[in-house]
């Protein structure tokens, strides 16, 4: 609280570090691009973990836990997925480390393993060498897991939450009997995205399928749900590709269907990770610091006494502690900050800073006319509330900044799309938000405008109109408008 | 199913590892020494996780997510530590793969780490260098903090969930202003361990201390509590350590008291992992597979039809789900398995092996008798039903099974604990269980007995009664008795 967070418009990127790490998200930690999830940070991941948990139950998903490490010959067996994944990561080459002669600690050369193990940047490889055994036939289909945990992708150039080389995520792996079994579950699980982003995180989504050249390695499909920041730039915020029968035939996961036949078993895989924070963060924060949709907010509500003298306190809360219960007795998280460490002031711009939704403040002179002050964190609108009609008030408040917070975001990407048909209009407002363009369909083109605008295609969205156009840059025909932005 | 679990009393061992793969827990996987936590396994590591992580946030604290990696200069700062943790471990040296010439992948030398980095064993190290950071002032503290997280200990010779090279855990770190704080705290996360173990698990354990050569590698003090498995050997089934000041010296983490002065800060760390897994199957299993107790079982109660034509189906069914259902409202875990692909019998054995509690089998004769057969899973006993006591004889009977559990296994660790004073009965009965005896409190004596006889102290209990005798080996003089066992 000591520090100032840069505002927004200001220096975006300075912004978004400063919420982070002043509001005990996130911190750099002493390993180069790893990151300490700190306390606060993570009440919101497992608020996040335990509502996708659930929504991956409802839909028919179990967890296991595959290991940590895939041997380095894994990475071969599937052409294209090699080329996009075993090459920036973490190799162990050694088991062993002794205390040389000079009392420092070496790594023990004589430990040295037979065949390198890579610490997993995604967990289709030894999964599917897994499932191998445990399918033979259609009895065993659908196969449908997800896996929680650590992956490790070596990155140069790293951002807290957005791009770290170690990350939490979850995978889900499933296998199933038929091509289009395995398309309807990678829709399905795009869709349970759909719903946790919009409808919990609060940030509304395109969704679209990915370009040939965005695809994920490995993938027929990949499946992506898009959403916009506040600077206009692009966050990819899930992904859930269709693995046609690649894997299997990589790992020769085969099963005899209700004929006897003999065929590859269809895959999807699908993950979101802890760059979800990330968009989070950079979708609803302001000037004061995080702005937190209610249904993730760890505290929903926070309550400040206001007093001089230590007898006004107890007054104070004995009725703070029946608003906490009453507001418990309805679901809702409830912290009563009645610490004597700091003054009223220094806890209401601290719970700002974090992102309370609703801040209930009570003094002496409230306790006299039966009321309260309320403040909305979205819109610091203040408003005294009689005591008696709190309960309804706040429940019926969080769900208005709930909406707000979707609302909002909502208008401003709106605000910020721009159909466009000439390539210096595309080149002006590519530097504001989306533009929906024209493109001929070829990578080369795709390309040609990364690189002189730093824009990528995001999707071509789904059940996307069709018209006739021409490509933006190239001139030739084309059959339909892509989403290009420059992206986190 | 098709498979035979290996009697307990012809092969313990392997007994084990049949229940552990059979019932769908867990199986080796590609990689040396790690597993596959499968999806029925994993449904109990939920269920604990879920139920630890609950008392943990009642007794104050809070999550947290450090890196996977550490350097390996952190581990030379805490003497005692590194001996105990930075030998057996996986050694990070390279962060790049590249695409040889004979088209095969290999390491990248060229992207040769500067510092290896070490795949955490146990998180001491990199946390307290974290909280250095976080600890100033006397108002900092006490930080309560828990994570969950996957480690690695390079092992020679593993067996699933009891020792693997990757396992899963949760590993609490608590800095407190005072030494006193500090060791309540870890003998109240101890307790929590007991309560956890003892009445949720229903394996009963022995709290103690460690002797000094047990103790974790950096503790001043390490509490411990140990069960007995069905061969009589010993599964330290949870540790908490009162560490001193020992990190925050190697990691020159000091804070200001109330009085201005600057001390070292005092600290706890204390974990169980997944091989409370490994205690779960061997405490309570049989012949015919995995018994689970109640409080943790994915799924507390089976219900089964047995029809022979499709429309007898109809009917059971009807009746089935209205029991389901009502089971379910009263926070009951219930599984309808109507699938037809297996019949009645197999689907007996299958829910048995995998440890369901009870069974419910409805057939068209018990409908029409306004009935149904409850079987138990710990005792086998069959009792038949009315459907209109079913909901009522559920519960109390889940509870039975639960208390069941835990006196059986409790009878057999008093059955197979003795209290002897000679070497020759010593040696006998340390084959059998628990030895409690006299030593006379050197390591010298202690190893010497681990020589002779492969029995380690595994405690020093709690609250030990003192008086005067002569140490089992050597005939010193000795205050108290100690608890000798074979261990896991």
């Amino acid at each position: 609280m000591s520090q100032k967070i840069t505002s927004r418009s200001a220096d975006y990127s300075e912004w978004y570090n400063n919420i982070v790490e002043q509001a005990g998200l996130a911190e750099h930690s002493a390993v180069k691009g790893c990151m300490v999830i700190k306390p606060h940070g993570y009440a919101v991941w497992e608020r996040m973990q335990r509502i996708l948990d659930d929504m991956f139950k409802a839909t028919g998903h179990v967890n296991a836990y595959f290991p940590l490490f895939i041997p380095k010959s894994f990475f071969s067996k599937e052409a294209s997925h090699v080329e996009g994944f075993a090459k920036e990561c973490a190799v162990v080459t050694h088991y062993r480390l002794k205390t040389a002669d000079d009392g420092t600690i070496v790594v023990d050369e004589t430990a040295k393993l037979e065949e390198e193990l890579i610490v997993r940047p995604t967990s289709e490889t030894i999964i599917w060498n897994t499932y191998k055994k445990w399918i033979q036939s259609y009895r065993d289909l659908p196969l449908l897991i997800n896996q929680w945990a650590n992956v490790v992708r070596w990155e140069m150039r790293t951002r807290l939450f957005l791009r770290t080389t170690e990350f939490l995520w979850q995978e889900g792996h499933t296998a199933h009997a038929t091509r289009e079994e395995a398309i309807e579950e990678s829709k399905k699980m795009l869709d349970v995205y759909v719903d946790f982003v919009e409808n919990w995180m609060a940030v509304p989504v395109i969704k679209g399928v990915k370009t040939e050249n965005e695809r994920f390695a490995g993938a027929v499909e990949t499946y992506t749900i898009e959403a916009m920041m506040q600077d206009g730039k692009a966050l990819q915020a899930g992904t859930s590709h269709f693995l046609g029968q690649n894997f299997a035939k990589a790992f020769d996961v085969q099963f005899t269907d209700k004929e006897g036949k003999l065929d590859y078993v269809w895959a999807t895989s699908w993950g979101v990770s802890t760059r979800l924070m990330g968009a989070l963060v950079m979708a609803h924060s302001d000037n004061q610091g995080l702005v937190l949709p209610p249904k993730l907010a760890p505290q929903q509500v926070v309550i400040v006494p206001i007093y001089k003298e230590v007898e006004e306190l107890q007054d104070i809360s004995e009725v703070a502690r029946k608003i906490k219960q009453s507001l418990e007795a309805k679901d809702l998280r409830v912290l009563y900050d009645d610490s004597d460490k700091q003054r009223p002031g220094w806890k209401f711009a601290e719970h700002e800073l974090k992102g309370v939704p609703l801040r209930i403040a009570i003094g002496a002179r409230d306790l006299a006319n039966g009321t309260v002050e309320m403040a909305r964190r979205d819109t610091k609108t203040k408003h005294v509330v009689p005591i008696a009609e709190l309960e309804t008030t706040v429940v019926e408040t969080l769900d208005l900044i709930q909406t707000n917070l979707y609302q909002t975001t909502l208008a401003f990407r709106e605000a910020h799309t721009f159909t466009v048909d000439t390539w210096d209009e595309f080149k002006e407002k590519i530097e504001y938000g989306f533009v929906v363009a024209h493109w001929d369909g070829t990578t080369e083109t795709e390309l040609k405008i990364k690189e002189e605008t730093k824009a990528t295609i995001r999707c071509i969205p789904l059940e996307n109109p069709q018209e006739d156009g021409k490509c933006i840059l190239t001139g030739k025909p084309s059959k339909q408008r892509v989403i290009f932005a420059k992206a986190y």
